[in-house]
């Protein structure tokens, strides 16, 4: 994965990606869950352009922030080779959470083809006990919050 | 992934698994998106079981049945060579549609680990309109209908 | 993925798996890359019938044996639900590495559709050097070593 | 996946890629299996450069070109944000069939980490026989043929 996303707005990061071959399943459309792969992807991609790539908090910080809940709406049916458009924006950003949100569109004529959602909470490495978020990525992300 | 199932009670499929080598992440726990790949696998032995199985009905139904929405809830950090247990139950069944609920519990004391959900839709395979489920599919769900 | 196994000579380990609804590709057949995954699936279970499992010893040990090496040639094409019997040997077994070949046949009627490869090296966690196979583990593959 | 390579030579396509965080496995290094999913990306822009889209060839074309062959070698272990670079050779172009070369090597040393070679027959879409390259797609290939 390459990063290829700008900043559309205050308030939007916005990552292209073309559906790989593998993402479809044997009825030939995109794997539901894989959908959760290309969010990840969008959003590993959206915490390098906020100066906090995770490859390098993974490996020094003493926090680590997983999603304990994730949601996706499938408004129609993506194929293999398809151009899209991942947008995510900052729902909600608390002090130990946050809420992003994405929208997928067709690169070709911007037509909505699947949302969603995931919650990540910050804990430490340790003990997986709730901590507060790092104050450098709250900031960063308060940057996107609407 | 091998049939290892059985019908707990009227309201219940249960599932084995063992975390592959492969579904875990850089951070060491089971990768966000596996988990819905996991609810699928669990989901196609569910049908094989019920004596639809998916393979047949791609192939030979002029219904698909797609997924609308997902979601998941992660309780607990999951890893590398963790046994699970997943349910699934009939939350909802409709006429054209129908929700699945998915509880993932650890096998060695039976703490839950996560919670999910899927709608799934039929619709018809040309023109992806909604259609009526397959008769033999509703009755069959049917049964697990809590 | 559940243990689902047997040794079925001095030689083999066997092991069942169905094909997965996300294992096949837009063209609607086995992704190739997929294949290596199900090695891989054998390999893990292999391990635990052994008594050496990999998520134990992932943990415990100073030594890694990763690969460096895999091959397969594809003979007959693998579709969604296809039931099929991987077969593990060991090929070669050195001091410090290891090699393992798959074959994999259908269920129904025995009819061979791929076949494959792995070179295992020994090495430290630490610094990735080679270093000397763990004895047991060793001495565990001597017994299916053809 | 973005298209995001060029032609660096007469003879080799070059495309980039850094790890995605679910490429890792439970060993914290490139799960081997990734490394054939990583070639396919770069092998599906290739395509794409020489002007034979897959997604459109697997949706139009009487002739499929599926995989007979894989390999891989992997000289060093890859992790998660690892920036890297893939080159594709055309190393044998036959009338039915045709063998690609890979190498991978880190962005930031140009230290190889992998090596790679699959080879591709084209067949009949209905009955997998083994049938003469599209015009086309050879002359596409002769270009990179070292």
């Amino acid at each position: 994965m390459e990063k290829d996303g700008e900043m559309t707005s205050q308030t939007h990061y916005e990552w292209n990606y073309r559906l790989r071959f593998q993402d479809a399943d044997a009825a030939g459309i995109l794997f539901y869950a894989r959908l959760f792969d290309i969010f990840h992807d969008a959003y590993v991609c959206f915490l390098e352009e906020l100066g906090r790539p995770l490859w390098k908090s993974i490996e020094t910080s003493d926090t680590m922030i997983p999603l304990v809940h994730a949601e996706a709406d499938y408004l129609s049916p993506l194929r293999f080779g398809d151009p899209i458009k991942v947008a995510i924006g900052v729902k909600r950003l608390g002090k130990k959470s946050f809420t992003l949100q994405y929208s997928v569109n067709r690169q070709e004529d911007g037509r909505m083809a699947a949302t969603g959602e995931t919650v990540h909470v910050a804990v430490d490495r340790e003990n997986f006990q709730s901590v507060i978020l790092p104050k450098g990525l709250q900031q960063a992300l308060g940057r996107f919050h609407t």
